[in-house]
């Protein structure tokens, strides 16, 4: 299928390789002309602007850093709006606001085209390895048709409802995940400060009422499971930093809809400290560093 | 066996009933008459005091409601180690604060008697059951010894290290639960208001990184998991009040170990609130009402 | 002076009247005919967009409810700097997020305009009565050359600094007023649940070193001070929504610069939760009720 | 007067010493002997218990770190109770939970004495001059008994109602305070982060709304108020681990109380954690390091 596609940083370009790989041509395009010349090649051609990628495109695919990306990378001036034949497929995969996701939708449909928001998890390794989950929202038709394409790229596909879901999904998920995170940073800290040993409280824990994926998957106490950033002094991983941004979309969302959130609100100043502490760069389970010395 | 029994509460009275099932040989105490009247009857004597009860017993198992209450029951002046022969196992399977039952096995050991907190888990329906969980602090060869007695009321002999371990293993765990709750409250209540369906976003985040134990076993959002108390107006469980009082001694232990919980702290917070609004007797899931009108 | 004025609200209608008073002529927009029409009249021309009323102006007030609406009626197609010839002096009485008011006067000092932020703190009460308070950002020279026609609405005029510094003055004052009521309910609400006199409390606190504007001059516990909101069911006033408002624009000037605000945050979703029980419309001392009946 | 006086640490001592020039008599006790002995001489015995420091006098002052230690000070097997002549006026200067105030008064009241809780405000500085704020809990009879021997130590004394509200108002205003100061931390944190000058900020505040205590009076940020700790690299003042003891007492009396603190038991893990990171003996304004480098 002749795709354009938007977007090209650490997550997009991974996400490129794959769709070539399953015999898909593309044209590309970044605002850093850099990340499209490393990109360009056979089977992918590069464009001067949203606009143009999606000239001709039977389905245009987004990947950006934030919800004002995406507004101008569709409804700019030399936006992707602006290039598609209408009936032409739209999937954003950028993590925004979903108010934001459903505007774009809705200018999108003005002019005749489906949009999904399809946010995803997985981080860097899944986009390499084409394993990332997409949370999907938009119509379910639409959904079916994009399939084929989105499984080049992951593997694990949710549809979450109507348009504007997959982010609600990927950010109330990121919520229960940010709090879950510094709960277990509480506990292990408290608990060793208490007397325990780490890992027998993490196996009590996991067999427990108070276990989560935190505690069982991604434990931030170092040498209590390997394999994981605790374990490696935080490196790697999905980044303090990049918690910090969903946080605020998710404690952003909650105003919008006057919705409280007490302890998300609180999450996310701990990951604010946390990050003007120095500690951005960090795997987001280097919050426990908030609660004990190394 | 011949066992003393200190404290026949909810909890109590069915795990001595449970001992006598199994053959063991009961002289029982509490300060309300009227429950050692309900138990009394074949193999099960009535003591007038603690002391009382531990005289000639060989074994010793005491259940109460709080930290005053140990102290009181082993080292009042009719309390257990006033009748005690040295020699003799203790076990408290109170839930109290790790220091005092630290304490109280200190003063134990000075008359020669080994102790262990055993705090349990589980609730009336896993004491009448005999399905209890025990997570106990003390000597590895006296949790070995006392073993065959607890199996007689529980199914899971968790040995969480020296004493009062067993205490901090029930209270962090608890720290986890309550924040764990909180977080599936204010996510499920936040992908609601955004327009997702709580049983499609509830199966999303119970396969991502959001699960928690209250997301996929105990969900506190009405119809989304049947057989919960959610699903039931929040009747039965385990009490708001309850978890409540866990959150105190967790927060108090965690002020005289000097060590912060923030979040812990603002849950203890919220389920004081939801206290104060009269919900203490709902399930602890009922917490999600702070969040919205049901 | 001739004057250009955008914004005909509960505000901006007084402060319109104030400047007729003092011998200023208007020309005055509004996007709701019906607020232009209630004040067109002798020497009030209505003009029909915001560039229309910045024609020929000698100085142009906006007085607009968000940074969304200030973006507009001054970048937008018929803004204001579209209407005002080079030279003018702007000045934004609005209360919106500081890089807004930043990214606004840089556009307009492209156009040779001189343009200061002056977001004012009085209420409806104090636009009537001419005695607003104006936290006022920009060049010291501008802030001089705007104080005549200042004084015809306010009788406080204070220089904060270079341009959007008002705002921060303002945000960052209601930052501490918000975490200043919220604690003064909290200290007033446990002092008599623990068996205090609610006045003998607050005029201890008053002379002590827990006195805060809220305790000694705005009260919220009913009948502590007379003439306030709090004595007279919590009508009149600072609405609860209002000071929401704020708290959301200060938590996201926050999260901008990266900074921590834990009690901020807090009280921002003490405040969320109580507009979400219904109280929004209520002076903003009533959040008091999040900690007794009354 | 012939006054027993139990406790002579950093405050006890200059209180002693303000007495005796008084002309007051005084037989004194601590269990440190040589705290006894740095006072002995000339109007002033030692006394080898709190029993025996109260035979005979006609007045028992007390100034105790804790709770405990005042339980035992009065009801402990050498404690004043037992050396005290019935209708010889009480008084505890020490600043501790008000259910104990409470029920040592009435073990008092049992033995025919009155008692009166007088928790100080004004540290070791107002302790040296004689000018400390009594905050005074107890019989208005017995308050005007003890006000010339209070005056011979402090300049303010409240009457704020019946037995164990003098502790009430100390540890709500302090709580109150506490809030206050980490308001103003993070009040001026942002706004100078967001480019005010402190100075500016701190004069419009301190005349605006949200001016407290701790923005006019004690500013924590460097070199707004001179002779205040922050001026001094926070020496000296009210240590951090004292408000971090009085957050304590006042969050453990809303727990009893059942009342909801929600700032509160985030400013008490605020210092808890400031505590934890080393910064327990600086001033208390020292809360602002959590929120700015110096």
């Amino acid at each position: 299928m002749k795709i354009g596609f938007v977007g090209l940083g650490h997550m997009g370009n991974p996400m490129c390789r794959n769709l070539l790989k399953h015999g898909h041509t593309l044209k590309v395009y970044d605002v850093v002309p850099e990340l499209v010349r490393k990109l360009a090649g056979k089977g992918c051609d590069a464009a001067a602007s949203a606009l143009e990628a999606a000239r001709g495109a039977e389905m245009v695919i987004t990947m950006l850093p934030s919800s004002p990306h995406v507004r101008r990378a569709y409804l700019g001036d030399t936006g992707v709006l602006g290039g598609v034949a209408p009936g032409t497929p739209l999937v954003d995969c950028s993590t925004i606001d979903p108010l934001t996701a459903r505007d774009v939708a809705m200018e999108a449909r003005a002019k005749g085209c489906a949009m999904l928001d399809a946010p995803v998890s997985g981080g860097v390794g899944g986009a390499e390895a084409g394993t990332l989950t997409f949370m999907v929202g938009g119509e379910a038709r639409d959904f079916e048709a994009a399939r084929p394409v989105l499984q080049a790229m992951g593997k694990n596909l949710v549809h979450c409802g109507p348009s504007g879901n997959g982010q609600v999904a990927k950010i109330c998920n990121n919520l229960m995940l940010a709090i879950g995170m510094i709960a277990t940073a509480e506990g292990m800290a408290l608990a060793t400060k208490l007397g325990m040993d780490p890992k027998v409280f993490a196996a009590i824990v996991n067999t427990s009422s108070g276990r989560c994926w935190s505690s069982d998957t991604y434990n931030p106490y170092p040498g209590v499971l390997e394999n994981v950033p605790a374990s490696r002094d935080y490196a790697g991983g999905f980044g303090a930093d990049l918690m910090l941004k969903d946080l605020t979309l998710v404690t952003d969302a909650a105003k919008s809809a006057q919705q409280p959130v007490l302890l998300g609100a609180l999450a996310q100043q701990i990951y604010q400290k946390h990050s003007a502490d120095g500690h951005g760069a960090k795997d987001f389970s280097s919050v426990i560093l908030q609660y004990r010395k190394p």
